[in-house]
């Protein structure tokens, strides 16, 4: 079971590394970090990657995950990844993506009228490119996972592996990362974070101080 | 605002990206990753990274995070970034860990008949090492914070957050990061999880065939 994470410069490390963590403990799985170049690859702040395998060497992933990023934005004029994306999702077992990862898929016209999820703030730009928004965490439509902002690719990843595994590899893999979050607050979604909350946000990412927040 | 995040071989991923992606947010905040030695660094499956910034061009961190991984225990006995950790901590302004990094925090001296946590399944570990192992997902000693498993030093870095920056930018970079869990499963802890649940992780931990679910 080959799990390819499609990488691109500027993604949102937490997008990737919550479904790594979780999908690299399947039985069977081999995981491997790929994108359009090898070399050395930066995620939207400081961290640095080696791809050692590029798209063009993974033509039969049996699952791919496509994780977030402002940069996102920039691949959906048209990108290697993204025709990537099209051409191996036809004999992928699972297609998935977090946050505006989406973005990505829907690009590749893979979401055409389908239900999907992404960054809250990025909504808009999902239903334009012709997917239908629903605010759940986690989304699936029928081979397809969608996943909400960063950190719901875990739970997304844990529904997978259930799906996958079984739920009892799956609860031991989330008792194995201990993933029995207990949040400071009660601000997670826009729905439930305070207005002043919202607001402040909402001005960093327009200002755009706040790179990987929006992904 | 310097925060070094203290890498080396065989590091569990999620235990230093959780807190990066929230860490990173912060105003005036400057992320590095160091380590003993520069260039490619591996973690305990398939992720590779960069480390262009030696722990020995970090004499002055304002913040340290030290992620686990089973790892930690080739460390125990003495290691430079041991070392380190012993020599920066007396003035840094938060000196914080993640999972069984806590070992190393302990193996530096940090912790003596301190509160502290890790992974779960490593507490005898801990308190082999001196410290007094709490069932906490986040444990605070003054300027030392210690998390729980993996995925707990999200938990960990958003409480931080809010000691540093006030609890608006820290629920705000929550609601940036979506970090609203909705896990398929209560199986996150030892006490949620099923005994069935519980004793498959074991298995597979002392198989060592689940490389990073001790971490």
């Amino acid at each position: 079971m080959q799990i390819a994470i499609g990488l691109y410069p500027g993604f949102t490390a937490l997008d990737a590394i919550g479904p790594y963590q979780v999908l690299s403990q399947l039985p069977g799985a081999t995981v491997v970090f790929t994108a359009v170049k090898a070399g050395l690859l930066r995620d939207d702040t400081v961290l640095t990657v080696q791809i050692d395998t590029t798209i063009d060497q993974i033509p039969n992933p049996d699952i791919i995950v496509i994780p977030g990023g402002m940069a996102t934005r920039k691949l959906l004029g048209g990108d290697p990844l993204v025709d990537w994306v099209r051409a191996v999702h036809p004999t992928t077992t699972w297609t998935t993506s977090v946050c505006t990862g989406s973005l990505v898929l829907a690009a590749a016209g893979l979401l055409p009228g389908l239900k999907a999820t992404t960054h809250w703030a990025a909504a808009d730009q999902l239903e334009a490119l012709g997917a239908t928004y629903t605010a759940d965490r986690v989304v699936r439509q029928g081979k397809i996972y969608t996943a909400a902002g960063v950190s719901s690719g875990i739970d997304m990843a844990l529904t997978l592996a259930a799906e996958i595994a079984g739920p009892m590899v799956a609860q031991a893999i989330q008792l194995g990362i201990e993933y029995d979050p207990q949040p400071p607050f009660d601000s997670g979604s826009p729905e439930k974070a305070d207005p002043a909350v919202r607001e402040l946000i909402r001005s960093l990412l327009s200002a755009g101080s706040a790179r990987a927040l929006a992904d």
